[in-house]
């Protein structure tokens, strides 16, 4: 299928007909409302269904995703299978057109509210070098790793829109060597790249949701930015694992590409080896052929590959929810950092300088070991869409500011 | 000050006048409103506002409490000085006994939304025991342990109120020795009696909540039972800490305590050595004097002191924000299972069976190691109130289902 919008489309930019992310957005002085994204512009459902040209039971003058995003995979394919007919058929461009405003003219806010917040640690090049960093006489991968997904609980009431400002953190922490802890801003601030899902459809208590079920709930995918400041981690994550380390922000890309884009980005993750216990196991390949680029202040600073994560995202789901602990809508789930073999891959600071011990040297010769005040970290990324197009997701991005006294 | 209701009160039960907490409550096709315990019956505040004996903004006639909680502490004391003027008052009577509500003709639902949940483990008996048994050749205490109140987030979508039956959780679990791990309903089933506080008054990204400013943004204070599936815990913990073993459930007391009607129950806590850095210190004594009674299937199991906690709820409230996370209306945030230096004061069945090895015999001559499908476990608390008085918390209470297939 080609399928081509009479909207005048950068295909390169990977926001052509094949994407359609979904996001909230507002003009100066007006409420936020749901739409879609097309090129450099944004197709305001609100106003289209207040023409009568889209279905809307009251999804779309929200300020936020959830109404839609409950809704279910019938209600969210109806309203792509109609947004792509009225974008690519001429004969609606007059009544349409107006409702094109240009992305430039508004803002994007959060585009869901969150509700519970969870995020992997599926990388296995991420998990390994962290292994050798901090356990360095120990197996870097932990016994379990290959078994399950390992993840853990992050703070919902801090994940923020991308460009919200990121406050460097006060926190306790302790320099190995020091006999003492001590109180102050985090000297070892860091990003982490990842890749997030949001629950749409709810699940039962006391009922998982199986591997085959992974698009009946899901509504689409983000990038993230799980900030986490290291040495604050470091020192308090024993024995129940990371928390204020973590818990001060975590960013998500404006728009939400919906699962149905990624069809074409699918690729066979990984082999899994020991073979997964059965309610881990997926018979559709659920790798994703995602690539991300971070930057640092406008220039590279690597280039992960989301096709390389040892768990996907089914899996992900299948056993955040196994104990019967029920989906709401709007739990978000993040990957954890994607990394890869070689140093250019990989997905935070913490192995970009080996735990500041080698600092990375940008394109236009800066040194950064940990984030510096003021600097910018972008994550962008691409996909294979439909036909031979390119799916892009929305930046994530956000600028260190220096500690509140 | 000794004050006495017109209102017929067991003085005992701790449901008199100096305590007056708060819950959400529905009689048979009605919709839920809020109201406050005194002796047997509820008070029903959004009819006490529609007849204009009480202030309301809307804060009554909701199905939670968290649009009172966020009104701050000014409407709290007006409420609470109100509500105790027209209980004591006779000259009221009249006017105010329409609106009293057995309790027995009521269902009591979660009395707030929940926002993000944390749960610390701030009580030395239960850390170090669970050391012993977990790091048995490290220091019971992680480094860490004295210097801040460590914690981890829970699932906030799975706190529910008193009486949710507690379906038992389907995970993943390895026995030590066994070389592979397996999949089936958890064998090590467990309890945690823990005392938690609801935020109200939110507070600002970037800022901590001082010590000092603790009754400025909590509302109150409840029972928490966080049901553990102590296998799937031991085997997913690392390095990330606990997820699906905690996540299944969490229940929570109908009745809100008001920080005001704790105020008697202040004591000094245990002495910190060493001493904790200036954001952790707090002038004021803020141990509670908490009696806690769990009870298996009617037979009492352990008696738990709260007095006995390291870290106080201040203090955990500093730590928590001290990054710079904003509070939101609804963050609940537990103590952590209370135990004591004795074995009848232990407040889980891993300590009380010491992880099973040591079966608890109940006064009945029952045996127990961890808890069977069909047990009943209820959590409740006293204090010493105001003039003499005792303040009960309402139970908190939970029976164990078959897990589903």
């Amino acid at each position: 299928m080609t399928t081509v919008s009479w909207v005048d489309v950068d295909e390169d930019a990977g926001f052509g007909i094949e994407n359609l992310p979904y996001g909230v957005f507002a003009r100066p002085g007006e409420m936020p409302r749901v739409g879609v994204a097309i090129g450099d512009r944004v197709l305001d459902l609100a106003a289209m269904s207040a023409a009568g040209l889209v279905e809307d039971r009251h999804y779309f003058a929200s300020g936020s995703l959830n109404a839609f995003m409950v809704a279910g995979r019938p209600a969210w394919r109806a309203n792509r299978d109609r947004v792509t007919e009225l974008l690519t058929d001429a004969s609606y461009r007059g009544r349409v057109e107006p409702h094109l405003i240009p992305v430039s003219d508004v803002e994007l806010l959060r585009p869901f509210e969150v509700a519970d917040y969870v995020d992997f640690y599926s990388n296995e090049h991420h998990a390994a070098n962290a292994g050798r960093m901090f356990r360095p006489n120990a197996d870097p991968l932990t016994p379990n790793w290959k078994r399950l997904p390992v993840a853990y609980h992050g703070r919902a009431g801090t994940v923020y829109p991308s460009g919200t400002p990121i406050i460097r953190p006060y926190g306790q922490r302790r320099t190995p060597g020091d006999p003492e802890p001590s109180y102050g801003p985090s000297l070892r601030l860091d990003f982490e790249a990842e890749v997030g899902f949001v629950a749409g459809v709810p699940s039962s208590a006391g009922r998982g949701v199986p591997t085959s079920a992974f698009r009946d709930h899901v509504f689409g995918f983000v990038l993230v930015n799980d900030w986490s400041a290291r040495d604050i981690q470091a020192w308090e994550s024993q024995p129940l694992g990371p928390f204020l380390g973590k818990s001060f922000a975590t960013s998500v890309s404006s728009w939400v590409v919906p699962v149905a884009a990624l069809e074409a980005a699918r690729v066979t993750p990984p082999v899994q080896d020991p073979a997964p216990l059965p309610y881990l196991r997926c018979d559709d390949p659920w790798g994703l052929d995602l690539h991300l680029e971070i930057q640092i202040n406008g220039q590279v600073a690597a280039r992960p590959q989301f096709a390389s994560m040892y768990w996907t995202p089914p899996q992900q789901l299948a056993h955040a929810t196994v104990n019967g602990a029920p989906l709401r809508t709007g739990d978000l789930f993040a990957s954890g950092t994607v990394s890869g073999p070689e140093r250019g891959q990989r997905g935070c600071m913490l192995e970009l300088s080996w735990n500041g011990r080698e600092p990375l040297e940008l394109p236009d010769g800066t040194k950064r070991t940990f984030l510096e005040d003021g600097d910018t970290v972008t994550i962008r990324a691409q996909a294979p869409g439909a036909a031979g197009s390119r799916i892009a997701f929305g930046e994530v991005t956000g600028t260190v500011h220096p500690p509140q006294p």
